[in-house]
């Protein structure tokens, strides 16, 4: 897998997801024992905020001996303009074809966090802020969340499944629309469908009507080895899963209209994920992204009970990395 | 001290401290010659600005071997929310409980900066923020300065006494008011007093009659070993000290009404600290946290001047750092 | 040069600049063997936005063995003054003197970030910030660009001189201003050019009569080894010329009057350095300090052409500067 870059889970085959995740627990078991980042610097980029992304990407560059070079795109460093040709006579300061380049000069690989901007769906679908690093970067460029995808999280997400069930072989997933202050993009529920289809997960998509994931994400679980279904009632999803992810994301249905997607989004404030649905859920455990808006997506009786996964789910976002990080560089 | 929090000196014996101070002391003569940290990771989370506070943390556990992960919170990562089962539909968008968990799970410590509100007196004297993350983090938790407390600028600040006067038995300290232009929380005083008294010094509080320091500090710091005295003179205060330590505190009298408490604070301009006034204190040194707005709580005069130690005593904050981050890992 | 502030090239002679650019192309050949910085670290303190910078002077650190401590002003830490015997009864927190004692007290060098204030031109031309760390530090304090110079960037420049001709022995440079959005501040066409002139090269600078460099950096410039000629017209300057280094910059003729300023800088558009104007150059290669503003100051051809050594000129501020912090620490 050297000098690839990890954008999207897709571009990697279902036998090379499943060598990380076995280097990964690897990792976490016996600690890491080589310094293969030795002499090598890693820039991580961050458009947007960042806790457990931030944390884990930084140690597990270290962990493996390298050097991170951290940036908060606009305030240490400057605004980026992504479209190729453009006349920068506006408030973008400079061109992601400048950033990249120079950076690739200087470092080993790059990592960008670049969310959707959730006004225009086209734009977002063409993920035109990790594609334009990846277009212009002569290193390997890492999806640290774009506005599509989230590989890393749904890497970390199918490690824990791995861990919970000894394998991805059978098991049947619930990934479930939860309640949400506010619009959110889809990147982590994309990556989770994603990788967990490409690993034989069956998935089961339950999301109110207005709040469908992307066409073109659909399609490509569709041709992955795990089925997908798709339903707009939660609790046949959950009844018979092994795992429930939940996650909120925006309605696709009136993208870049707040206004009235906040008033649908109110709607299906009983989507929240309770104790009471996860007892439908037979012995599910249950996992989500964090950060978690407690109460609201999901009550605290279920984060804070046996059943939670979402701490195994975030540590493991630091092997899982750590291993990918070794695979590529 | 193997695996405790680091939240207040009261937390601690007056041996304990000593022996910190002891061991700082050492590691500023004669270099660091170890890397206990080696392999270990501090997560140093701020959600204030902080120079010196960052600075000597970050190099304290790189000096010990460690990596310090630094993050500002709310712009580099989430805003927090720390009320246990709060309903979290409002604009914090992350819980301290699952970001103390998560931390837990990948680093050896987390250093956390959280100032007073200054809006609601109960809430800054519960210590909300620090409390919070003492609740829920699996690893040592350090006050990097809480709204109560800023126990590691307390440890700095008798090390430099220690450093003068060769040990705090029979030392008199005046820990007097200062003006400024804004209201600004206890905490640095607090710490003062408490690590002051708990190290057998005699402290005189001085400061004007609207601003007392909390009464359950100065419970506690009456039940320690040094004499505590208060007074609204502050020429009484210097009068015989061994050390003048100058902060400036927000009126506890008109908490959360920031016109009236400016008012009255804006009678006091005269309590600035200048020479003619540390004439009166014989040969004592001085002392102030830094940052210090200069000429309108201390005059340049004192502080360039020959008795005073604020740089000691900034540095210090490096080595007793170092000493408590070894004691406790 | 052991100790040594480095705040302009212009305080170094041809003879220890050439040194300097030497071992830069060493260190870049080589990579580096020793790690001379080993148990030391140096601040980098930014007032302002930087990827370049932050980014080459933190790796050039950590290359070397050392520690680098990178800190926004204002947001990490606190706001600076920078006037001796400021009453601070204003915004301002904390006085560089403090912060450059305090520093100097834990950290080997304090690298600084701090633009042109932009509003008045006597303040600037006294570069007041980069003099007040200069002058409280007690530790060598590095340029990272002030209000009036950015000498790691002329170095950079220079070498990248020096990588294309063999050496910067009759060499003819043209220093063209060029169109912008907004207003920048001189400091990268300051130090080009004095950088230049003191190794020898030869500069033509061309700007629209409303935009000279500042007085006291063309006689600066005059006493150099390298002659200095000025005009107007841009074709002049680039006939015969074997660098062309494009950079734009305020009106010194309305400064601190933005719409004035704007106005007049509106008419020269036509300024833009594209592949026609580049033809008249002969073969000589472009350098622009990056970020640019694309097709306003600079056309795409011209920049992602193969005359182009932007990415090596970027590339080699990591070596320089490398260079810098092993003769000075």
């Amino acid at each position: 897998m050297k000098n690839r870059n990890f954008i999207t889970t897709q571009d990697f085959s279902p036998e090379e997801l499943g060598r990380l995740i076995f280097r990964a627990r690897e990792l976490k078991q016996g600690g890491v024992q080589r310094t293969p980042l030795a002499g090598k610097s890693v820039a991580l980029i961050f458009l947007n905020p960042s806790l457990r992304t931030r944390a884990t990407m930084e140690l597990a560059v270290r962990l493996l001996g390298g050097t991170p070079l951290t940036m908060n795109v606009g305030t240490d460093s400057w605004t980026l303009e992504h479209r190729e040709g453009a006349v920068m006579n506006a408030g973008k300061t400079e061109h992601v074809k400048d950033a990249a380049r120079v950076l690739s000069r200087i470092v080993d690989a790059i990592g960008v966090r670049a969310f959707a901007g959730l006004e225009n769906l086209e734009d977002d679908l063409a993920d035109p802020v990790i594609s334009a690093f990846a277009r212009y970067a002569e290193v390997p460029v890492l999806n640290m969340e774009s506005a599509l995808y989230h590989p890393m999280q749904g890497m970390a997400d199918l490690m824990t499944v791995t861990e919970r069930r000894g394998s991805t072989r059978g098991v049947k997933a619930a990934l479930t629309w939860a309640p949400h202050p506010k619009a959110l993009p889809t990147a982590v529920a994309n990556s989770f469908l994603l990788a967990a289809t490409r690993l034989g997960v069956e998935v089961t998509v339950a999301a109110p009507p207005e709040f469908p994931l992307p066409d073109p994400v659909m399609r490509l679980a569709a041709g992955n080895p795990g089925k997908v279904r798709t339903t707009t009632r939660q609790e046949e999803a959950l009844a018979g899963a092994h795992v429930v992810c939940a996650k909120s994301w925006g309605s696709l249905a009136c993208y870049g209209r707040p206004e009235v997607e906040t008033k649908i989004r109110s709607r299906y404030a009983d989507w929240i994920v309770d104790d009471k649905k996860m007892a439908g859920a037979g012995d599910a455990f249950f996992l989500h992204c964090l950060p978690v808006r407690r109460n609201v997506e999901v009550a605290d009786a279920v984060l804070d009970g046996p059943r939670s996964a979402v701490y195994d789910e975030a540590e493991n976002r630091l092997h899982v990395q750590a291993a990918i990080l070794e695979a590529i560089l």
